[in-house]
């Protein structure tokens, strides 16, 4: 019996997807370090990556983005979207508009390839269409004729996005679609394990991914930003921040034991989409929160995780705060389908144990003869 | 690093809610042993005492259970279940229902006792109002004078359930409401660990049930049994199916080295609430297929798990064979959100490690410089 909460260090498979290299800060996707691939293939050419274990020529690419952009649509045009309240947190939006999806298609059965990419090409539609119908406006249909990233964009504003909103979503995209076995990879390749169908693997991911300590950082980094609000104030308010044990938002990571690869990149992405305000803003922040958490914790060696920029570039191309989580699922279902179809290959049911540390031998008693307690 | 595909052995949470002593063929919930419970404490009962560790005075049931009638109806009185397809997976209509739930109700932040009763009280009636709905049938609305087991039965059929159908049924749910860090149960965990909302962790736990090596095998034990058919075709069914490597359904389990103590239970009971001619044909394939499997392969010790017999029982109170995995879903909520929020005390993140198998140093080529694989 090995026992092991919070499963650190503890290997549950072996997978050819990708894999955090954590003591040397690298990132891998199906071989490719994720600076090879960052700002130089499309979102489109990452999810076949991923699916299929190699870069696809361009009439691979075109044949598989024609299929998934005919696949854009919801079933029902986001009438299930429309009964739920304004107020509703977007990621009970996907988690509900993905579920329903995998109700209305006839995706069930075992996952293949042809569902990845049914769900993944929808997820951008549930977000868009949820947060049209929250405000008050009709859902933009999605047009065939733009990119993953371009069209989640416009069916957000119903107008095409400048090029340059497109290239930093769709490098953001490209970043954060897979990372070994986070929680909600994780999450999936359990569900995956009872053999259950795709629809259920990455709904579960949508609720993992919820989790502040997993996808719901970045739009508190950006409420950080905002508390701190000047230059000025940098100084003063990590200190009393650290001196009153208040968490600092976008540090830090249960893997990475340096600085995060995608942070680099998406560090020169905001250096570069940013206003020079939030700019210096950020990375002043940056600077003065690393040195002084590794001042007063050097043995925890503490670096900018990859929520902390993550927040500057979906803020640059207009984004809402409260749709970065989402928008965080929309591109992380391209590895959770991944995984859950690598998992199916010589499956084994993943059923841990636990250590039962409850009282034995109690007795029953009728409901009749327990002892009444008397309060007051 | 410690490498366990599959997490066979691994502890990963220490519990006080419930264990499965696999080679005793025991299991206990909060100190009870199970035979003490069925038949003897009501569903509710249960709930209580696996959310708060001890089994509730009259007093502590009826402030419980008039907080949870009050919970039962749907906040848009099933108007989402409308939209899916009458031929939806009733398993998708409970991930679909219980996600919406989440989204529409004010269940969000930290888990809590008031969520846990309030989407253990919805889920038959999700279950149901679908039910209803698909047979062309309006749902019924819940009736707060019905107990759990009473009401869910009440809402299927629109008419008052017979006490031997109640008694049965809640025995069922009983049985069913936890069962130590099973795969549904750990989803749960696990999307927990990332402080997400419980909602999330419990429409997790519904994918993860859905899947046939978990919650699937009791209808494809009715299968089994239509396909057998007779008694005097049980012997050259089952041989068939042994020597052609055909999967007996209703066998083995990854924990239990005996008999399965649930399946002990559910026989008493399938013996006095099936018809003589269902309770014969089921025990004569028991018998017969323990005496095969445990002569062919003696070293597995393969003995009646809790689906076998779950089969007959739900059979018996009327329920049909595509409900059998969502009712099995109204009885495991209550030791999903039991187990989250044992995980929220001293919460750590579930964050696994997987090894890498994949190739390493590609080097990125773009795609008009791809090789161009020609195809006929």
């Amino acid at each position: 019996m090995t026992s092991a909460k919070g499963l650190e260090g503890v290997v549950v498979a072996s997978t050819q997807i990708s894999h955090v290299f954590g003591e040397e800060g690298r990132l891998v996707y199906r071989g490719y370090e994720i600076a090879q691939l960052a700002g130089k293939a499309s979102y489109e050419e990452v999810c076949y990556l991923l699916w299929n274990g190699k870069l696809p020529t361009r009439r691979e690419l075109d044949e598989m983005n024609s299929a998934m952009r005919a696949q854009r649509a919801l079933p029902d045009n986001g009438a299930l979207l429309r009964l739920l309240p304004a107020n509703t947190d977007p990621m009970d939006a996907l988690r509900t508009g993905a579920s329903a999806v995998g109700a209305m298609l006839p995706i069930s059965g075992k996952p293949s390839y042809e569902q990845a990419m049914a769900l993944t090409a929808r997820f951008p539609t549930i977000v868009a269409a949820f947060h049209r119908i929250r405000n008050g406006q009709e859902p933009v249909a999605p047009r065939t004729d733009l990119g993953h990233a371009a069209n989640y964009l416009y069916m957000l504003t119903g107008e095409v996005p400048p090029d340059h909103h497109v290239k930093s979503l769709d490098t953001y995209l490209t970043l954060l679609a897979d990372h070994g076995m986070n929680a909600s990879t994780f999450t999936a390749r359990v569900i995956a394990s009872t053999e259950s169908d795709l629809a259920s693997c990455v709904v579960g991911g949508v609720g993992a991914l919820k989790g502040p300590l997993h996808g719901g950082a970045p739009a508190l980094v950006m409420d950080m930003l905002d508390e701190i609000g000047t230059i000025e104030n940098i100084h003063p308010w990590i200190d009393n921040a650290l001196n009153t044990h208040v968490k600092l938002m976008g540090f830090g990571h249960r893997v990475y034991k340096t600085t995060d690869p995608r942070a680099e990149i998406l560090r020169d992405m905001a250096r570069h989409s940013s206003t020079p305000e939030f700019f210096a803003l950020a990375h002043g922040t940056e600077e003065y929160a690393i040195q002084e958490l590794n001042r007063r914790k050097p043995d925890q060696r503490l670096y900018t995780n990859v929520e902390f920029y993550s927040a500057g570039v979906l803020h640059s191309v207009g984004l809402p705060r409260d749709l970065y989580p989402a928008t965080f699922g929309v591109s992380r279902v391209a590895g959770w389908t991944a995984h859950v179809l690598e998992q199916m290959v010589g499956n084994r049911l993943i059923r841990p144990q636990s250590e039962y540390i409850g009282p034995q031998g109690l007795i029953f008693t009728p409901i009749e003869q327990r002892e009444v307690v008397h309060v007051g």
